[in-house]
């Protein structure tokens, strides 16, 4: 089977029905990362670009692991070994790429829309990996196959997105992703971090965490990017902290069988406790997991491998 | 069939036999890129060491595709990684790396000559990617089996060379293997960018683009540096597109099937027009291509591959 | 065969019929390494994760290399591109990697007992590629390989090492292993640079490099860190070189079939004379050369490859 999509660029851009397929061929490839050998010789001989123009760690491991279980021969370029340095465009880096016949490109980039130019101009298969506060598409696949996997379904579920929902392409990717597969949705952050207009996407609002997370049956915290409190968005960690830490008391409003779900890399104390992170709800390290399926599953789909 | 050299230092020491050689192996490589499974097992067990002192995207990413393609291991070190910062010589890094065991080393340095310092010391082979201002002969080998696939020869064509001419190893290579392959190359550029004596290079010499360029096969416009502006080499980048970009105008001057080259990365607006280097005459993203057949071929030659 | 152990975090963990099952094994490994075709399939399908949280070139191309000649997929992690930049626990770090199941983490870290909590909390075989002032494990393993293959044995042999004591993870691995293996261990060293309680570990204690490598049948050399300087624990390079480097003069006191070895990178003619690095007592490339096998050898011992 095969996505009838050149690209993974978003969410938005997905059925229900390539949300299964995705989800379901990420299942079925669960399985060979706990094999004793943990390689299948799917995409011997393919050539995939792991193109990261932002810092990353966990999801450029992510990808490079996904391509090698699969055979692929992995090509690591960072921002700064790049010759971005040397004021080449985009554009033009995306066709020197072309040029040398890889199979799929996968992009992080600081740019919102950075991945949409790349599948405009080049004809293999690109992968968004995150671009600016746009989208990352492959988050919000992991969370839903995370949710899938311990709930047997995701529609129908209250869903609680709690943090800097404005600047967050998690929390879009899985805004979109959610409210299509029929869960329902609330977001909650301080006034800063909440963008306008977030009620069309078709969300419940509120402004208080404890208002958000009452009933819910997943809470998935986001990251609060501590590098930008200069821009004043709030007035300290531990204000911050006071009125959106998950932790041990607040959490009993939430669902007795709630999971509590994290992007990553978390900042323990600010938006979640360590004994929440640890903690029996958390599927924080099933999220892990399930990342290398997803995109072992995207890589799969979109180079066609057999 | 195998290279009687054991590096490939620069073009400078190739005979024409062996330019040919290396790039009919080149255009045999061709076909493997295009393949379904872009792999044959040429160089399975051997170590390829990508030693990049000076920071590239392009001829690093290259070397990798073509290093795996053949089914080499690739090792990529870099300088920012390197304990070269630790104050380690080169010389000292080489005897390291030769102790390894690898069985080719690629080498770009900032210092013209330090690919032949490593090939005085080490057994293995020693491919240069481009020494200092020096030489660049991988460069040189793919621009001129592109000039080949398209014009079905090189001996004869009118070539002019635009820029930098100082400043540029791939300049320098080319000039060395053009003119020994019988074309008649011409080069052009700013008084301050055109070295003393290159007339001993056996090149005619222009000061003004239009002369240069005028009934031209091909035309190879050189990256101006813009970071070398401060070296008051020209007075500033309008002035010197003024003079020497290739744009749709000047370009009337050379023949009609004329083929625009560029190494890349390309500066658009200062060194060629953006029409001009995505236009019909352009052949810089086939220069892409033939440089991942013509690294295979080097790879393939030099450690007698089967 | 397979080591009772989980991890090698460090020599002083070591018994002796473990040490001799690492070195025996590592001999068989050897023979790879010079062979047409570098490569046995023992650890096909395994992930070798290098964590290298502390900047450097040969031991984590050594690694590289050992993995990728067992036919794993290596990735590496360096901490220029790690999200230890965004703030994250180690301990985080490393529960997130054990969730994309490796099958092995070597890691380097600045800090003393990094690679003791990665074990702690991970499930996977953890390898000590330099902790701090702490341990440097196979550092030490490749010198007794080096000293047993050209001794033939290592008890009895009277062993100096030489320099910043205090300060050498590699001083200390060394000094556990060989005195474990019944070695006789003197060190020198500058008493600013001679930890307390030294001769607790074992060793004899002199302050002048003379005294120490009279009548020795091995002469270990530390690496002097130039950059440590500004510290004032000795007053200049040029001084340190007067009294501690070792040369063609002041090595006539040792044995005459006297062994030469550093751990490199060498300062020459700091702690170094360049025709002692260079001269035939020199087994340093032969170091090299072993920690390849010595690598390769714990990955297969660790990962229980076959």
């Amino acid at each position: 089977m095969k996505l009838s999509k050149k690209d993974l660029l978003g969410i938005r851009d997905l059925t229900v029905d390539e949300i299964n397929l995705i989800l379901e061929t990420a299942e079925s490839f669960i399985e060979v990362s706990t094999r004793d050998i943990k390689k299948v010789p799917t995409l011997r001989g393919k050539t995939v670009i792991n193109l990261f123009l932002e810092a990353s760690t966990r999801t450029r491991t992510s990808f490079e692991i996904a391509g090698k279980r699969l055979s692929a021969d992995t090509i690591n370029i960072s921002s700064t070994t790049s010759s971005i340095v040397k004021g080449e465009t985009l554009i033009d880096t995306a066709k020197n790429l072309e040029a040398m016949n890889p199979d799929a490109i996968v992009i992080r980039h600081s740019a919102a829309g950075a991945p949409q130019i790349l599948a405009r101009i080049m004809k293999q298969p690109i992968i968004n990996a995150g671009d600016g506060a746009h989208e990352h598409p492959t988050q919000a696949l992991l969370d839903m196959m995370t949710i899938k996997a311990k709930k047997g379904k995701i529609s129908g579920l209250k869903i609680a997105i709690v943090g800097d929902i404005a600047h967050s392409r998690v929390a879009r990717s899985n805004i979109y992703g959610l409210t299509r597969m029929g869960a329902h949705v609330t977001v909650a952050g301080p006034a800063t971090m909440m963008p306008r207009y977030i009620d069309r996407m078709g969300v419940r609002v509120c402004c208080r965490l404890e208002e958000a997370i009452r009933d819910a049956d997943i809470i998935m915290m986001l990251r609060i990017q501590t590098e930008r409190q200069q821009e004043n968005l709030f007035p300290s960690l531990r204000e911050y902290a006071n009125y959106f830490c998950l932790n041990g008391e607040n959490i009993k409003l939430a669902k007795d069988d709630v999971l509590v779900m994290h992007p990553g890399p978390i900042n323990r104390g600010v938006e979640i406790a360590p004994e929440i992170a640890d903690g029996p709800y958390s599927v924080i390290l099933d999220q892990v997991t399930n990342g290398v399926a997803v995109r072992m599953a995207l890589l799969y789909l979109l180079t066609g491998g057999k």
